[in-house]
């Protein structure tokens, strides 16, 4: 096979010079096989040694030292890529350590003692040790020209002196802004801060999804979202309703098709759907066999869109259908991807929790009475739960067009005696949460409930659940119970807000890699691509032999015994310098060896940027 | 050089049949240069076509259809891959849409209109026309045996049978575990969710950051943290002290050496440092020329440790030094990277703002009360304020060590004093919010300033600077401000979970951005892999061929116009395919053309796997 033969070939020539390259890499010889052979003086760690610095070109000595105590890796699970150097990272001289970058199959600027990632937890002081400092250009390395066919593409790229036989390519890097304070000119990772890293849950608070929990919470969503029926399997379903497809049952099916809802009163069944308009995914709650008499509800409906809040699953429409092939109503929901029921509990539960839910609730009601309509839906099975302790309730709205009564003038006329409908129902679940059964909502057992309550609570959770079911002699308020909560209140905002912190901070650390996968990416699409514009060496030459040599640089150097290096730290942090064009410079070794092109990070992006561009042009025929 | 030769040779080739392809593609043609020629029967999207199915292997005929409506590139910026077939998805006929995948250039599994980003708005309902499904291999599709070289290896890791002289390679795929439902058996990207999408600033609630403000927010933060003074031109500042180094200034340097801060009554200075301990940054707060008498005012500091609140600077220790050439007396918080000092306002303050800071500022007060320390640094100047709303207090326990007093029996005699100084300050904080200046904390002026309140704000808001200011018959209590702050902790918590919800939407965009750039930063220590333990073919034969192949499969697609095809949604909808391993068929074209080999993700992700534990093996020395 072509490919074979090309690698064999290859491979001979390998072979036979590669015991003379081990011995000549630990002398910190660079043996070329080609004509000229090259001496690579040992560099020193020394930023102030004679190195060559081309016109006007003056790089901070301490060109971000900070990176590597940065843990740059830090986002990734480390178990993925292992470094083998992490075990001994101060052991190797520093002279030594650098030598092996002249191996010739790698660039001789990064060496395994010379990623970021062993430092990660080291105390480096002396910040010219670092990798990504200016300093790693061996001291009068001989750099030989690049081959005459891309020469003219080349100087055309970066400006090159010739120092002593020794040319260099290099770019003014723009000037330090800062003069004392070193930025970070490309990203790099900074550690978790310690607010959340020593986080500890307080006994009298809620608890919430810790970073781990909480990424399978996310990736469990994004399952549920995705998730759609086989259409061949369920031909009931219909393919569309309305604007809204790809319908898939969220509620197991009933045991008869003539089961009533508890609630409504009415068979009922749930879908999540997409929308046509926008592609978001909605909740479709159907009822079935209801024909619409008045649109006068409508109005109320409209009420109900209006209202936002964090407890309250937000009504988006309410519309007629035949799609089932029966008249339906239907409301449409924001799909919360809120997966649990309320009251799922083993145990008696902790009160802050309780207090939790009365907070929420309590919360969800008094935004809903506040514009003059009564929620009537407060029931376990309307409540749904995630994240441990965040609360919605579900199906709004629902009531109002199904009971709407065309006779009364005031469509919120019978509002008062639902609102107060609504506390009891939720001193209901209170009772039921303290006693941690639904039986505690029936009447006769209620005394017996409220000793249970007595029992294990204090007498505040006690005292609102009296006051939410037992008679009034004045119409009961939400806002009677605010004071109940008291300083509850500081508790749930404390918790809310150091949950808010943990999320924000797995987000920090995910930031960048979208930009990351996209640079691999586009970097994908110009390394070795066979053909382009009907020339083959595209990929080859130019530009884009730069960007080849880095892709080496990037993936396949070795260590001085001639094991791969894999160390996700270095690909990283060179990727970070290429996306932000930093003037450091690097050394990029053909594969032939014959050539040496050190380059700054600013010119292979600008390399990376034409190549791309020139892509894109012809992807989208302006080529 | 002998890099651009090989390119120039495979040019040649390439030119040569450059014409007759083209045509043979328009054509639907697979033209080969070699000993066999292979006509491919155009493709129907119908996934009942008379398809080999490999004994025992049974693919649901829906296989995610919901991939195709899902945004695949949802977390990335479409600015960045644009993709030439968006403006006409639907335009294609489904045969010829598919017949391109003959190019000899590609693998005839997916084609331009076959990618998941066109379809993303568009409403489809045939499942079975989707990516993603196991309808792609065109029917009766040639198949040639990979050449003999990779064959044995090939043989060990996939099944194969031989029909019509077709060989097909595949595993069993696993069983669908729910008849009727399909779940993702990959990862898929959904739509933000609509309660986010659709959010709604609050006129009456506190703002905060949304998505792109957070993010910028993000960055900015990571930049302060990695920040670095030159150690070289900053000779004053030491390298070290105690555990902590990589010292940072975080405020401007003193006008004169000998200022005092107006808190504290001795000069200071605030850095940042990095900790030797745990790698995390903190902030170092010097109290100049300050000598510790007495050690008992550890006491109170641990006290101060031991306070976690989302309000507060957590304290995390204090202790002496001379690093600074003098002794110092140093205290170390958490550092927040809360950027900007309070009251640095233009205009008159919304009133939800300053209550938003009212129930923070009495939520750490009255934590810090309620175990019997005072705060004693409720001044502007130590209040630090991020995302807009969120407010912690800083510099707390200083003063306890700085005006301890060794005679006293109890350390915490003087703390209800010290607390009724706290109510007077935020009470003096809260004015200043009001009228919008310092000023209003002047004595002289509180009677005009009070008047500004009662004509701008609420009366509650007048009422509680009122209690706080004014003298009162009975010790003032924190818990006497909670009636007065009242329903609006409601506000405070709606926005808290409000803000949650943005933050947790945003990471769920990126929360699988890390594991495609690992599996894409792998696949590059793979790929184009020079030379492995002496066998410079490595990458080239066996399992890493097929990854080559697939290599070219993702990155070096082409148009029937043999314009490259540049699309993120492609390249990410494979990977998550390749990283679950699932039973889905994918045709891989040999550059040479002379193979094309039928295989599933489940077999190439055997592949990488075997290969990159190869690497790590080697790396680790086992090999």
């Amino acid at each position: 096979m072509a490919l074979d033969t090309k690698g064999r070939e290859f491979g001979e020539q390998d072979r036979v010079s590669d015991r003379v390259k081990k011995h000549a890499i630990r002398l910190g010889i660079c043996l070329h096989t080609c004509h000229s052979v090259i001496i690579c003086l040992k560099q020193t760690p020394n930023p102030t040694a004679s190195e060559f610095i081309p016109k006007g070109v003056q790089v901070p000595s301490s060109h971000l030292g900070a990176v590597s105590q940065s843990p740059a890796v830090g986002s990734y699970s480390p178990a993925i890529f292992t470094n083998p150097m992490m075990s001994t990272p101060a052991s190797l001289a520093p002279g030594l350590s650098l030598s092996a970058g002249s191996s010739p199959l790698h660039s001789p600027k990064i060496t395994p003692h010379a990623s970021p990632t062993p430092h990660r937890h080291g105390h480096v002081l002396n910040h010219s040790s670092f990798p990504g400092t200016a300093d790693g250009l061996p001291v009068g390395q001989v750099v030989a020209n690049a081959s005459p066919v891309e020469a003219p593409s080349l100087a055309a790229m970066v400006q090159n002196e010739t120092v002593r036989g020794t040319t260099y390519f290099y770019t003014d890097p723009r000037v330090n802004q800062h003069p004392g304070m070193v930025f970070p000119s490309y990203h790099v990772y900074p550690s978790p801060s310690p607010n959340v890293a020593y986080m500890q849950p307080k006994a009298n608070a809620p608890s919430f999804f810790m970073p781990d929990e909480l990424r399978q919470d996310l990736i469990n969503r994004h399952l549920l979202t995705m998730s759609q029926i086989d259409q061949s399997e369920n031909p009931d379903i219909p393919a569309e309703v309305d604007n809204y497809h790809s319908l898939f049952p969220l509620e197991p099916p009933q045991t008869s098709p003539m089961q009533k809802s508890n609630t409504f009163g009415y068979t009922t069944t749930c879908y999540k759907a997409i929308s046509s308009k926008d592609c978001m995914p909605y909740c479709l709650r159907r009822i079935h066999g209801f024909r619409l008499a008045n649109t006068k509800c409508m109005a109320l409906v409209d009420m109900w869109k209006k209202i936002q809040h964090s407890n309250i699953v937000s009504l988006r429409e309410v519309f007629t259908t035949k799609a089932f092939g029966e008249h339906s109503i239907v409301g449409l929901f924001y799909f919360e991807l809120f997966q649990f029921y309320f009251i799922s509990n083993k145990c008696l539960l902790p009160e802050s929790l309780i207090w939790a839910y009365v907070v929420q609730l309590s919360s969800a009601l008094r935004t809903i009475h506040s514009v003059g309509l009564g929620c009537r839906v407060v029931h376990p099975s309307k409540i749904l739960i995630n994240g441990k302790t965040r609360l919605r309730i579900n199906c709004v709205g629902i009531f109002d067009v199904l009971t709407f009564d065309g006779h009364q003038v005031n469509p919120l006329a019978r509002s008062p005696q639902f609102q107060q409908e609504d506390l009891a129902a939720l001193g209901k679940i209170v009772l039921a949460l303290a006693c941690n059964s639904i039986a505690g909502i029936q009447h006769d057992t209620f005394h017996k409930a409220m000793d249970l309550v007595a029992l294990n609570y204090s007498p505040d959770l006690k005292n609102l659940i009296v006051y939410l079911l037992s008679g009034q002699s004045r119409p009961r308020s939400v806002n009677d119970i605010m004071p109940m909560i008291g300083a509850r209140f500081y508790t749930q905002l404390d918790a809310a807000q150091m949950r808010s912190d943990v999320v924000e901070e797995e987000l920090a650390k995910e930031v960048q890699n979208g930009r990351l996968f996209r640079l691999l990416a586009r970097m994908g699409t110009i390394n070795e691509r066979p053909e382009f514009q009907k020339d083959p060496s595209w990929s080859e030459t130019g530009d884009r032999y730069l960007l080849k040599l880095f892709r080496d640089h990037l993936f396949h150097q070795v260590t001085e015994t001639g094991a791969p290096w894999v160390d996700l730290g270095h690909i990283v942090h060179c990727l970070n310098k290429l996306d932000a064009g930093i003037p450091e410079k690097l050394s990029l070794v053909s594969r032939d060896e014959k050539s040496v092109l050190v380059v700054t990070y600013a010119d292979l992006k600008r390399c990376f940027d034409n190549a791309f561009s020139e892509l894109l042009a012809a992807a989208n025929g302006q080529l």
